[in-house]
């Protein structure tokens, strides 16, 4: 029987030794009842045979660290409950931290992950430097990586969202009501998703004939202060645009705002759409048309992504992009 | 020199046998550096003497369980993000875990407590039985009850706000503007915050010689539906109110759909209040006048009690109520 790349016995190899099923070997390893007593007996003998590394999993305090770059954004809670909801029921703890973009504390944290013997890490953003990624890796800890900001290293399994897709559809939403001039506030340049967003805008317009105006595209953070900034400045140039896609709902809500003081409104005078579709989306005044992030969703799939590769299951795959939808509210109409 | 009535040394028997203040010997215990060498010597030698058990605390992976009932509301991520800061502060890892009020959970999180040797444990409501709470103080295990659901036991600590007082002032606040049919959806009964937020909203109308109509008391979850529905009921009584107080901000947001629907507006035709003071309140239509709970202030205090009665510091007082404060803004105008 051959193992995994590693030199360890994976699931796989166990479960072709034993003429079985990959999910039937997993419903073994969970204890679960609907296997036949023989087939259990085989595989379990196979398990201990080979040595399988399951005690690690199945110790009484098995832990999980879930790490944020900064948790002040409403977004952070929605992923969390997903983390929450399923490291639930696998019996996983969960540890929360957030870095705060600070280098010192990524090395705490790191050195707190190896002496509490942590079995999996999903990192919200990929706020460590190479050198410190290649150091959870060697030392063995699977690592999921949700939303990543930059270049993962190609042997990381990350779990993003359709970023390129959802600005292509917010740009064409507001393009087929017959906008034109449309403005975008961008996240920071330096994460990936923020990159994507950007492209899919440009693609929208290039392909209804429109090229990128760099007028109309000014960088935000993500926050509700940076998109109030950017409204004002866009609402003041010559030629202001009569719609505003906002890379985020928070900064999307910071263009309403802009919008409220210059005399304005949405979206009577200005159109405006968001990306994430937070629950106050529905709540806001006007309610918001925005790019629905599944943010609940990715936090499910990337505990269950650990749970697969702390038993040394196969990845189906390691980059996985679930899909945004576009939400449309009353934000949006034609220009006037 | 007399130790803690478990028979353990405490950091204010050392200060007295060194003839320093209680800051001092903890200032010591965290390794600032604010202190004589002399001074600290003098402390260290008496610590190692009585043998104060600080290497619980100070092990590498020391870890703080935090516990939701839920996490399915806005108000959990404040809290949440105090205890962060703090915790990290402290290096203190933070596990993070909901019950979502069912019995077996909180017996499988009661035994993984013990299983990962938690330090401390805050609960945010407590939505333990009295049997799994004496066990949690059976253990010696530090708790702290923030925002106290029922009536915890004598020697629990805990950190609330003063909700009674916020009733108070957001019912007088509507009373001053004119106001004289006051709704109010109130919190579910079973939580002690829910009825001093009821008592305080009847203080406040028998002091201006108003009796309690039940007729305008209405009881939701603090979820936004609920608040919808119960403004609906008081929409269509015969003799509606000029303005509703709602004990959370969620509600408040689902009284306002209600009134949209319904055809009027907030504030010309109705008056909200909330309870809570979100984040999103500011950005809602109309910006929402509330009472604040300093939330995140109540992790921050929830965490640096934990640390002291990890450290087997005394605790000033058992019962903390913070602070609410009224923040107006442009969802109450006097009625027409």
């Amino acid at each position: 029987v051959s193992g995994g790349s590693d030199g360890r016995i994976t699931v796989a190899a166990i479960a072709r030794e034993a003429g079985v099923s990959v999910p039937t070997v997993s419903r073994v390893l969970n204890g679960r009842a609907d296997v036949a007593p023989r087939t259990r007996r085989r595989v379990e003998e196979l398990l201990d045979r080979h040595g399988y590394r399951r005690a690690s999993f199945w110790k009484h305090d098995p832990l999980l660290d879930l790490v944020f770059d900064d948790l002040d954004s409403p977004w952070a809670v929605e992923i969390i409950r997903g983390v929450e909801e399923v490291a639930r029921e696998l019996e996983l703890g969960m540890v929360l931290a957030a870095m705060h973009g600070d280098a010192g504390k990524a090395r705490n944290w790191l050195r707190n992950v190896r002496a509490r013997g942590t079995n999996g890490v999903i990192m919200v953003t990929s706020f460590l430097e190479p050198g410190q990624q290649d150091e959870l890796l060697r030392r063995d800890i699977p690592t999921v990586i949700v939303d990543p900001a930059g270049r993962p290293a190609d042997d990381v399994t990350t779990i993003g969202a359709t970023n390129w897709a959802g600005g292509l559809t917010a740009t064409r939403h507001l393009l087929e009501l017959g906008h034109r001039r449309i403005g975008f506030v961008a996240g920071p340049e330096r994460l990936l998703c923020s990159r994507a967003r950007l492209d899919g805008y440009r693609a929208a317009l290039e392909s209804a004939g429109l090229g990128l105006d760099p007028a109309l595209v000014i960088e935000g953070d993500f926050h509700h202060e940076s998109g109030f900034l950017a409204a004002q400045a866009l609402l003041t140039t010559p030629h202001p645009p009569t719609a505003v896609f906002a890379a985020s709902d928070q900064m999307a809500f910071g263009v309403y705002e802009a919008v409220r003081r210059s005399g304005l409104r949405v979206p009577d005078d200005i159109s405006v759409v968001g990306f994430d579709d937070l629950p106050q989306a529905r709540w806001a005044c006007p309610p918001l048309t925005t790019i629905r992030q599944p943010l609940t969703e990715m936090g499910r799939m990337a505990v269950r992504t650990i749970a697969q590769l702390i038993r040394g299951e196969p990845i189906n795959t390691p980059r996985v992009e679930l899909a945004t939808t576009l939400t449309v509210r009353s934000s949006t109409i034609a220009p006037v």
